[in-house]
């Protein structure tokens, strides 16, 4: 027994060795499963947390959250999207956590209402109709159990292409405070005979949607099976009627056609043009803030305006732009930004324990050495330097 | 020591089974260490094998190679630029291995000549000339131990954006046969007063690039600094003196401007764009394939041609169209590209087994029976179905 247990240890010890120093995996994220009640069967979600999520040195960052439909197919581009356009000092978008919500019954879930299509000979989505239990679900489970699981910061953006953009337009006219940003990729319009486009434009006096954005894709679809359910023109026809009546409702909306991408290819393009739209105008000035540092405050102010939704400068961005004007020279901008940290994230030893470093440079020693103990105060495994001793 | 032997292996235990059943990580790839004796260097590789690599019911295929520059910033961009593009019937590139090779001293390696740079009064790059160096490593070690350690089909595509995209060029002018095709984002052409320009243009008469494709890329570049070195200026003079040279000397070549990208921006939509430009046309008319099997053959014969290299039909991808036909009831198709499928892959249990399902559901009892008694005897565990006893 003695020698089994032995050989059994060793055998793990050595997947464990191996596991870590040899193949050392890349990891993007993680698989969780996730009971629904309303539903009545268990969901697998697919997380992916922003690359700062565990960085220690700054306080506890909240984000922005994507609900993405299909992520088996969409998944990597997501995450290549996010990672594409944040990092360094130019971020194109927040950071922002990914949930993938896989798939189980994809059509009876995407749909508003049962119909069935005969496809090949055979009768097909005979379980469609699911979108309002399916909608139930994300609203009463889905959100509450991420927003209790991960530090998000309320902002909320579904993204579905097809039948998957369907289900967001759906989503879009029931629940519209439910996301802040809506990404619909070639929408399947034409279900049930447009039925999605009929029911909105009975709301298209009444609707809310101050607040709220949408992105809208379109491909070039010129399959027989696309024209035969009229794709493309269902598409136009809730543009040029559905949207240009939501905007008058308070919709910010962008409409685009991207002619070189067909049903198949358009989700990673778009995607990637989608938060661009979203976010327009997120990126700092970072040449022109070393002289004038109250630009950064201004432009979060005018971005928040512009989404509707507040959004403080992160901590790690922030000192960034400060190592970028010590690096220019300019330290009393350096100062300013590293204040504001301090003014945003007052628990954040790592503000104070920057700020007493820049005030080294300053050599503003006094400064620097109140800084540090207020660092420490903090976080006590802060070393304050022997030369403030 | 019993107990505590019980202990360890009751942990170990514990671990494996979290790390497999609980946190089911989501994992694109592994990073791994390669001795170089040419830099006398540790270098780090970071590999993403496409999906079907691990594909057991397949015959092991063999699949070309992406080397990647700067990992660090493009890894997750190229996997999505391949998930998005591969699996399921349409496919816009074919399958790949991504070699990502880590950064030791970047301005070593990318650089072809010795030059520095005063940058915010500090001269830097000034480890700068090791690019003929770093190509020797990768043309005499890197590729043979990628070669060795993979299944790899021969096709190679080196991916470079700015520094990066400089070497790439330089990899072209002096080993135009050690890739095949040539992925370059804005590249540093301004380096050292234009140094691989001016060597470029020395060899506009006598290079030969019979079977190389380059894809070069332009961000919009307005900032002072770029202007300083005229950035976008030196790629101009490139592509209109260079290229055009290079065009007549065999290359075939795309460049594209994109406004709407900077310096920081341009590598993802430029990197799907420059896979769909290499392989432009490799996705196949699914639709009439049922009708007309022979097309598929005739298709591959196409790119091959345009690609200047041999590519077969992949055995999964056929298999799945094949499978396409059965639903669309052309069942002589199927069988056509089945027995394509056995002459292309010979030793494959899967495409032997697949001919006999096939020839069960066309009722041909006898054939059938072959072709299971044929899996078998390549891959014994295969079960002849009870039918066919």
């Amino acid at each position: 027994m003695r020698h089994i247990l032995k050989r059994v240890s060793l055998l793990f010890f050595f997947y464990f060795l191996f596991h870590n120093f040899f193949a050392q995996d890349i990891i993007v994220g993680h698989k969780l499963d996730f009971h629904s009640t309303i539903l009545d069967e268990n969901r697998t979600l697919w997380v992916s947390l922003p690359q700062s999520y565990q960085d220690s040195l700054c306080a506890p960052a909240f984000y922005p959250v994507m609900y993405l439909l299909d992520p088996a197919f969409h998944f990597h581009s997501m995450i290549a999207v996010r990672e594409a356009l944040t990092g360094g000092l130019y971020n194109y978008m927040p950071e922002m956590i990914i949930v993938g919500i896989v798939n189980n019954d994809r059509s009876r879930d995407m749909t508003p209402t049962n119909s069935s299509v005969i496809h090949s000979g055979k009768k097909i989505h005979e379980t469609s109709g699911g979108a309002a239990h399916f909608l139930q679900f994300i609203e009463k489970e889905l959100i509450p159990f991420v927003d209790r699981s991960y530090r998000t910061n309320g902002y909320r953006i579904l993204n579905g292409h097809s039948f998957g953009g369907l289900f967001a337009l759906y989503a879009l006219q029931e629940r519209p405070t439910c996301f802040n940003s809506y990404v619909v990729h070639d929408p399947s319009i034409w279900w049930d005979d447009r039925s999605i486009y009929k029911s909105a434009l009975l709301l298209k006096d009444t609707i809310d949607l101050q607040g709220r954005c949408l992105y809208l894709s379109m491909a070039y679809n010129q399959t027989k099976e696309k024209d035969r359910y009229r794709h493309s023109q269902s598409i136009l026809a809730y543009k040029n009627e559905v949207l240009e009546a939501f905007a008058n409702r308070g919709l910010r909306y962008h409409f685009e056609y991207l002619s070189k991408e067909n049903h198949g290819t358009i989700f990673l393009p778009a995607s990637y043009n989608s938060v661009r739209y979203i976010y327009d105008g997120i990126c700092l000035p970072v040449k022109e803030i070393p002289i004038r540092p109250a630009l950064l405050m201004e432009h979060y102010r005018q971005v928040s305006d512009s989404i509707c939704f507040k959004i403080e400068p992160p901590e790690g961005l922030v000192k960034k732009i400060a190592d970028y004007c010590v690096l220019r020279e300019e330290l009393a901008s350096a100062e300013k930004l590293l204040l504001l940290n301090i003014y945003n994230y007052p628990n954040s030893a790592y503000s104070y324990q920057a700020l007493g470093e820049l005030y080294i440079k300053m050599n503003k020693l006094q400064l620097a050495k109140e800084k540090f103990q207020e660092a420490r105060s903090l976080y006590p495994q802060i070393d304050i330097p022997e030369l403030l001793k």
